[in-house]
């Protein structure tokens, strides 16, 4: 095979999620990582309907448990507390806010690759119990440490940055970024495991308080505990995995060539297109990496579901809504659902699942045969595409 | 296939090592964690004369970079620095002290089911630009930080506790650990990579600084900095994967049946042996995980080169010296080659591979065509053992 990381490849076989589970995402005082983590995966295993013992592999999806919560080796830790076998590998797998979606990327290869039929992922994080500077500063460590935070580019900064040349380049306004946290925060408030339940209007994003100019504390995602999983199965089941790839850029905005496209993002979503036979006309609906909401708008691009530099008018025109061309971000996304950074990746795939099962409720949309998922590491050095289809 | 994991299974196929490359191991106080990975990266690759260009996945073992060095997402990071393209998936993966070996793992894992033909692994850490107390607390993040931590168990403390039972079950003296640093010590003198070359006494080891009774300063393995590599590939080349496997046990000592035996260093190796067809009487040379002396007494019980509790007279009596029944850590191990964690267990591979070319030098070992390397994480939550073949 070329230079290029997939799936379900000449040889590869299909991989299926057979269960889905995640916690609530919030502040919660009370629980620590652990907790959370083993919530979330008997909630996977339950829904799937298979035994612990059953389970071939277990991967970790986690940013920084060990500076948020002092507890590092977290794979094995989180594999003891949850009861699987000891016989079976766990590893952690990082990539930053990626860092769920590689742990998704790489346990859905070894499915394919006919290594595990049964395999286990989960994702996690436990941010609120360190104070605010403190969650900015470990933040920061995905981005460049000595060209970025070292200077005071912290990720509010590093995407502001990104905004303001998107805007420069291409015309876009704050109005159109205010539409991304619009919908997040109205999708939110019909999820009962969104952290905020908020309704906003326009006005009431462009009127919040500034982070990083133009960004508004509307344009930044939460920081959140949580945790969600899923079981991958080599046996046929609702949902396939038929496109997967995850791919690489620099760190640093400063080492690319543009800052309002990222590079990573094109790869990965090139190579998961080509594995699942489809294109972005394909996707009915997705569940993209909004970290800021620039980052939703600049997805829309990277993702081929308009063309670049005209996601802004195009969101703002309410395409991405539910019961608009493709609904972005049903679960209220980053955004508003919430972050609990290495949770995120595999919280997407949950979400787009409950869509494809029929199961969202309020906010279900009438299409869901094929869902897309993106998940962004740092400012785009990791890109993780998934495309789930409906068996 | 059942609740294990395994390379070169049914359907599998073979795994090369093509090339191998290290730094030196020490205290480098001007050189970053990048420039150190990339010294290995471009080593390996010219060792194994393969093209960057060429490299379709990229596995990074690293046990805390955010921590010791504030840099985080360190895969695409080091990915980067190294020139390797982006189009591919650059991962950390995380084991603790095992979190190279872990790497490895996964790496020829991917080879060995088709999914890639060329895979290249980094594993790195830089330590010593942290005060020592620090370095001893991030280190006790891959122990119990609840259970052990906490309460003041530090990793010596940790593998003290470990040293006192052997001793109590099974008569061990302070004389048998001092042996197996004596014999490392021995060896990374012949060692031009090694980060300590000082030939020492029984005497000397024993009149060692007191860290956590029974253990002195001699018994503990070094704070390195250092990174090494390894290419993968499914072209036949010198050194086969023959045998591989990753097991778990518990984070903390006080959630085992037993203390003196790790279960995921039984595991693993049991696993290993049966893909490698054969047993720890075929074993030529080996290198294992002494983060501690005791802990390399115990691997060697583990691995099944001698009977449990019986190690201690048995190493004393020179079995794993060069020249011995089964040569152990001709490299100088952990202790006194250097402990650069998230190295260690790529560094393993090299060194058994120079051995298995018969480019050691003055510690040559007679015999080499089967190697083993053992792989801890923590206090033995995490273990990897990897049998490989001359072919």
């Amino acid at each position: 095979m070329t230079a290029a990381a997939t799936v379900n490849n000449e040889g590869m076989g299909p991989v299926y999620v057979a269960g889905i589970g995640k916690t609530a995402f919030g502040a919660f005082a009370e629980r620590g990582l652990a907790s959370l983590a083993v919530e979330a995966i008997d909630a996977a295993l339950g829904d799937a309907g298979v035994e612990k013992a059953a389970v071939e592999a277990f991967c970790l999806g986690n940013f920084d448990g060990p500076r948020f919560t002092g507890q590092n080796h977290l794979a094995p830790y989180v594999a003891r507390a949850a009861g699987l076998p000891g016989e079976i590998p766990a590893t952690r797998f990082e990539a930053a806010c990626a860092s769920g979606g590689s742990a998704f990327f790489h346990a859905a290869q070894a499915v394919a690759s006919g290594l595990y039929e049964t395999v286990l992922v989960c994702g996690v994080e436990k941010m609120t119990s360190q104070p605010t500077a403190r969650v900015a500063e470990i933040l920061a460590g995905a981005g460049d440490a000595a060209l970025e935070s070292a200077v005071g580019a912290t990720f509010p900064a590093i995407f502001a940055m990104v905004a303001r040349r998107h805007m420069y380049e291409f015309g876009s306004t704050r109005e159109q970024l205010a539409a991304v946290a619009v919908k997040n925060h109205a999708n939110a408030a019909l999820n009962p495991q969104a952290h905020l339940k908020k309704v906003i209007t326009i006005e009431q994003a462009l009127a919040g308080k500034p982070v990083a100019e133009p960004l508004t504390i509307y344009d930044c995602s939460l920081v959140s505990d949580g945790a969600a999983a899923v079981l991958l199965t080599s046996k046929a089941s609702g949902v396939r995995v038929a496109g997967l790839a995850q791919a690489s850029g620099p760190v640093a905005l400063s080492d690319r060539e543009s800052i309002t496209s990222f590079a990573a993002t094109r790869r990965a979503a090139a190579k998961a297109y080509a594995m699942a036979r489809c294109g972005p006309r394909d996707i009915d609906v997705a569940e993209v990496h909004d970290c800021f909401t620039i980052a939703e708008l600049i997805a829309m691009e990277d993702l081929g579901f308009v063309e670049a530099g005209r996601s802004g008018p195009w969101v703002a025109a309410g395409a991405t809504k539910i019961g608009g061309e493709i609904p972005v971000n049903t679960s209220g996304g980053l955004k508003a659902k919430g972050h609990p950074v290495g949770a995120t990746g595999v919280a997407q795939i949950c979400d787009l699942i409950l869509q494809m099962r029929g199961g969202a409720g309020p906010r279900q949309v009438a299409k869901a045969g094929r869902g897309l998922a993106q998940n962004l590491g740092g400012s785009g050095a990791t890109s993780v595409v998934a495309i789930l289809e409906k068996v």
